[in-house]
């Protein structure tokens, strides 16, 4: 049997309730500049309480050595196999959803560059000499006013930071199995936007004549007189956590990418504001409204990728500060992780497993005394793949049925 | 995705280098009557020092019960699936390999017997009664003299030990599936070549014609006047490691065997002498020409199966004091175990994990104490498949992108 059909069969409605919070790029390393992690150093009193009363482990988004990006290593966290090519994210689905756009099911979106082309047509610049943000937006609404279709479908442009933004096509039958327009290099002409298979040889025609009604629209401007497209891709079609799961999940997040992943596999998102507490204000007002509450906290991440531990410290102090409030609202199971480690000295993802606990009436306890990289290590979930952290959940919640007779 | 596929896509190359510095048999137990293991009980500063230094665990060869051959095991650690069946090496490829042999591919290896046969042509003695291996020696040189071809295959005869020595047929279209010609009984007739299946007919065809010239050759031997055939096979088929992980691999190994099987994942193989000093000469010389160094001990196994603990600490001394030499060259990444247990009180390789290390700057580092079966369980890597130590490595040198966006 397929491991996911075995949980989903087991699977089953109960009234309890479960917390997952990811602090993003959570996990750190010890150097020798740095012997000590922030996690180890950070005054984190209630996570480090929860982890003495709690079952403790490391888990691993992709394999030993492997980096993940965000969606991997979310699409590990909700129980799905991140491997998995059905789950795999486009750079053009990527991007709208980091821009908050609601995509639908068969829209093709699509990451566009501003660029320069001189008289001949030859591109001058791939990023129109990076123009400023607002100009930008200029030209976003100039092409969303003159463009709304491309024969029956519909065009839905978003301006990004600086030459950047992102057009999502929506009608039928459409395929993103299509080339990048973007040759990568200058001196040469932008290329066609080329199908890649029988399937996608519409959007090729739907791209090249948006391409070229495009770059009529900007014919005047000095800079910004072209578009490049790339990472022509669709939403993955996988099967959403409530059909395999059985249960009613939500996500509360402050930033765009992360309501995005989690749309991806079906979860509601709810608004919040941009600080921790408003996240924790938002889950408490929706308690009582579904079983499985997903929380984000992104700044972990942001102050890793900076190279700033001292920041990550702060985000982690700001983050424990909220746990009694989350106690207090009696989830049944508790589970506190990251979504993959940034460690500061790195500024940047990597592979290293990331601090895991988990937390229930049933969970055991174990030795683990503090919630860090070497406590976490003494647990004794030991190091895991993260995408078994959902069935550890369903079954400290009392959610799934036994395997056999 | 398989992951195979998948570390093969992300694999990048940098100009960082890594180490694998490999004890062949290196773990050992704990027993009533030596309650500490050889690693344990041997003066090894600087194998300590960097385990302190390292990140620790255990690898697994194969599984949790699986004692492993040397082939298995080597390829575990050079990051294939032991298991997989396109790997498995046959005995006469083994056998060829250990005599320093250049297989190529195509070629059909077989292990063979001189054996003794009656007038009837009855087996009486399937070693002929453990002849010296001069008179092998002298044998194998007549055979090569009166049969350099059967048809147009050509045919390699090397002398082993005693009453062993391989044949190797190179020629086109031949298929190891053959049945062996030994019975494993005597009084009674050795039997023919059989093919196993259409694709090898021209092999069993060759071989018996092979057979026959031996047997007139040998028919006034007093001992070995006849021969027997096992082990038919050709080299494994599989992506060379610079296919798969974007490096230029090299083997220092003073052993052929090690020499083959490094050679069948595409390895260059340096010419280096019997010692330890020896070994660790090579590496310095040829530093700056590879990116990947498997250097290889052989007499900690050695020391394993004579069942003499003391004999195998030597060894373990004996490299240790070689360590600062190693990290005086400043690879990125260093990585120290071995590819399966060899406890002296079982005299046998066995199935315990073995010790593991990996040591580069961002390897992080955990609390075991020292490099020993009991400090490197206590280790952040816990006990895991040997087969991950590349991927491992990898990230560790930079030489890894990251998955998804």
């Amino acid at each position: 049997m397929v491991h996911s059909d075995l949980i989903k069969m087991l699977s089953q409605k109960t009234d309890s309730k479960i917390v997952l919070l990811v602090m993003d790029g959570l996990g750190g390393i010890r150097t020798n500049e740095r012997p000590k992690t922030e996690l180890e150093l950070a005054n984190i009193p209630n996570l480090n309480r929860l982890a003495k009363e709690s079952l403790c482990g490391r888990i691993m988004p992709v394999s030993y050595g492997v980096t993940p990006g965000s969606g991997p290593a979310h699409f590990s966290l909700f129980g799905y196999d991140p491997t998995d090519d059905q789950i795999q994210i486009g750079r053009g689905v990527l991007e709208a959803l980091g821009l908050d756009m609601k995509l639908q099911a068969g829209d093709v979106a699509t990451r566009c560059n501003f660029a320069t082309i001189d008289e001949k047509g030859l591109l001058t610049d791939r990023r129109a000499g990076r123009i400023p943000t607002e100009e930008c937006v200029r030209l976003c609404e100039l092409l969303s006013n003159k463009i709304k279709k491309i024969d029956d479908v519909k065009v839905i442009i978003r301006p990004g930071e600086q030459y950047r933004f992102v057009v999502v096509f929506r009608g039928k039958k459409l395929d993103g199995r299509i080339k990048d327009t973007d040759p990568q290099v200058t001196g040469v002409k932008a290329l066609q936007a080329v199908a890649n298979n029988a399937a996608s040889k519409r959007m090729a025609l739907i791209a090249n004549k948006f391409i070229h009604k495009a770059n009529q629209v900007l014919k005047g401007e000095l800079k910004a007189n072209s578009i490049l497209m790339r990472g022509f891709s669709v939403l993955p079609n996988v099967p959403s956590m409530s059909e395999r799961f059985n249960i009613s999940p939500v996500c509360i997040a402050s930033y765009p990418l992360y309501r995005g992943v989690a749309s991806v596999v079906g979860m509601d998102v709810l608004h919040t504001g941009m600080e921790i507490s408003d996240e924790f204000q938002t889950l408490k007002e929706n308690w009582s409204k579904y079983d499985f509450f997903f929380i984000h906290i992104k700044k972990t991440d942001s102050y890793g990728e900076d190279g700033n531990p001292e920041g990550k410290m702060k985000i982690l102090e700001e983050v424990d500060r909220h746990i009694p409030m989350l106690r207090e609202l009696h989830p049944d199971v508790i589970m506190v992780t990251g979504d993959h480690s940034t460690p500061p000295p790195m500024k940047s993802h990597s592979w290293h497993p990331v601090p895991f606990m988990i937390n229930s009436a049933v969970c055991s306890f174990d030795d683990a005394q503090g919630f860090n990289e070497t406590e976490c290590s003494k647990g004794q979930l030991g190091n895991f793949p993260s995408f078994y952290i959902m069935e550890l959940a369903l079954a400290n919640a009392g959610k799934l049925k036994k395997f056999g007779a």
